[in-house]
């Protein structure tokens, strides 16, 4: 029996482990290796048939893997390893600092266009399957506003941002999006909003003992870009609270477009997602591009590539007869 | 200044109109010409820019238009001008007869191959969108259920089958989804359902003076496959109303596909439109797509294409480098 294809893992943290998982629920794929810094013995595969090595070892699996999934961090980790493995392998990531995505574009495109190699940047849900609801809605609406929602959901940049002020051990941030401006969405009446009428921030703080809880709770609240445009509440839990109620990583969110036609007829059109697992589910959409890298990797289409670039039979396990024939 | 993409309309009902619209909304585009078997003189476009054309000389313009928009009907117009004018033009259409679409496809796709034409088949939202989320939901959730739920909303199809029964003068359908199976759907749980389960059908009927209601009402509640399987609700009234109440063409829907990753966390992703003018909505996609079969037919693509082929990036006014940067 073949293997299918075969999905290199290069890093094992949350998204790491929930590629791993979404492998195993595509039968026309393969884990040929997963890579991480740790090495063999530093972390613990799900399944046993998931052999681990150090990242350092990659290049050797140069035959071996016909996609590697890239499963480091936008802020450090990326910048690098995207524009190193795509020059060894078809890549896929999900590299989500907005504002730096043309540059990070690049750099990849540069690599993979020399190695001749696919590698799909910036993809899962957003980055991924929201932008890919944004072009769509602006295209079949061309007369109308976008919006984008997010959560109710745990947002790890905004967590992380909170951990790193003096006195926090631990800390989530929740990111709520705020019900009567949704509802005014819906409604098709296309409303300007600021940031603090959009979403709200809820937080939950672990602190030090004897940290001034005061201060703690002034620096969230007046972090710039991250709280300071937001209302945000901040509430103090303990170590064990944290451990048992904020385990969980659970997100979602919305893209909505509403516009009209020519004799004012109106159209709303919205795209939500409702995840128990933000990881898993980001895993799973990398690996669903890691498919399409394959395919356009074999017809010769090399290069940087965004979900924009990706036709929707690229991502079916299924032919594409199959799909005119049952989905169409 | 240029023209842009120069769009030929065959066929001048509801959707022809509203293509004629959704032209006018997209400024790379201009309309060259309506083509209707009522001739010049037998319809009036809604701007005076707009010319009307015998549908017989569209061969004529084989130079002049860069896409024809197929506006027909699927029961028999489209079947002889999807081939016919897919020798003659680039085509976009809305043909939705979803069992004969495997065929429709093959005499379109022989038809443009020859010729050296690229034509989207079977586009609009369902098919069309719909399709294309069926298609992105399995695909990032292989594990799960898919779902599409109709209206509430007008159904062409069921209120031309009441139509076409003895004794009646008008009538129209709406298909309403039932709320309770999409709460249970929404909630991630995966149910099974008959078709009764999930849509209700009401109708609004004028019969002739001295008609059989009851008969009339019998021949519609157990007509096979557009009613039997549904409970069906059927209501007279008298044509003033149905001309005061009745006149708008709202529709929708909703895809919902549920799943879980291999740990069991749930996903629930769901895409639904709410549209005050089904035609309307409806030519604004296959204007999209025009837009997209444009470009495609300049890169070489020939044949029949749909949904699924095509990279959301070809149906944006925007370019790629613009749409990178701040939609990704």
């Amino acid at each position: 029996m073949a293997t299918g294809i075969r999905i290199g893992i290069v890093g094992f943290g949350n998204i790491g482990r929930a590629v791993e998982m979404a492998v195993a629920q595509n039968p026309d794929m393969t884990v040929a290796g997963i890579f991480t810094r740790r090495g063999p013995g530093g972390v613990v595969p799900r399944y046993d048939t998931s052999k681990v090595y150090d990242i350092a070892a990659a290049e050797a699996f140069r035959d071996e893997i016909d996609v590697a999934v890239l499963c480091g961090g936008s802020a450090t980790d990326l910048p690098e390893q995207g524009p190193f493995f795509a020059a060894i392998f078809n890549t896929v990531d999900s590299f989500d600092t907005h504002a730096r995505i043309p540059e990070y574009y690049a750099s990849v495109d540069r690599a993979a266009k020399q190695a001749g190699t696919t590698c799909v940047i910036s993809t899962g849900w957003d980055p991924g399957l929201f932008s890919l609801m944004r072009v769509m809605g602006e295209s079949v609406l061309p007369e109308g506003t976008s919006y984008t929602f997010w959560g109710p959901g745990l947002s790890q940049g905004h967590s992380d941002a909170i951990r790193r002020i003096a006195g926090v051990i631990d800390a989530r941030q929740y990111t709520i999006p705020i019900e009567g401006a949704v509802d005014r969405v819906r409604s098709g009446e296309q409303p300007s909003f600021t940031a603090r009428e959009k979403h709200f921030r809820d937080c939950y703080v672990v602190a030090a003992d004897g940290a001034d809880q005061d201060a703690i709770r002034r620096e969230i609240t007046e972090m710039p870009h991250y709280f300071d445009e937001y209302d945000t509440k901040v509430t103090f839990i303990s170590r064990d609270e944290m451990k048992e109620k904020h385990a969980v990583m659970p997100h979602g969110g919305f893209v909505i477009r509403t516009g009209n036609d020519d004799a004012g007829n109106k159209s709303v059109s919205e795209f939500s997602l409702k995840l128990e697992s933000n990881p898993g589910f980001t895993a799973s959409i990398l690996v669903a591009y890691a498919r399409a890298a394959y395919r356009l990797s074999r017809e010769g289409r090399t290069g940087a590539k965004t979900v924009f670039d990706i036709a929707p039979a690229y991502l079916s396990m299924k032919g594409r007869e199959e799909l005119i024939r049952d989905q169409l």
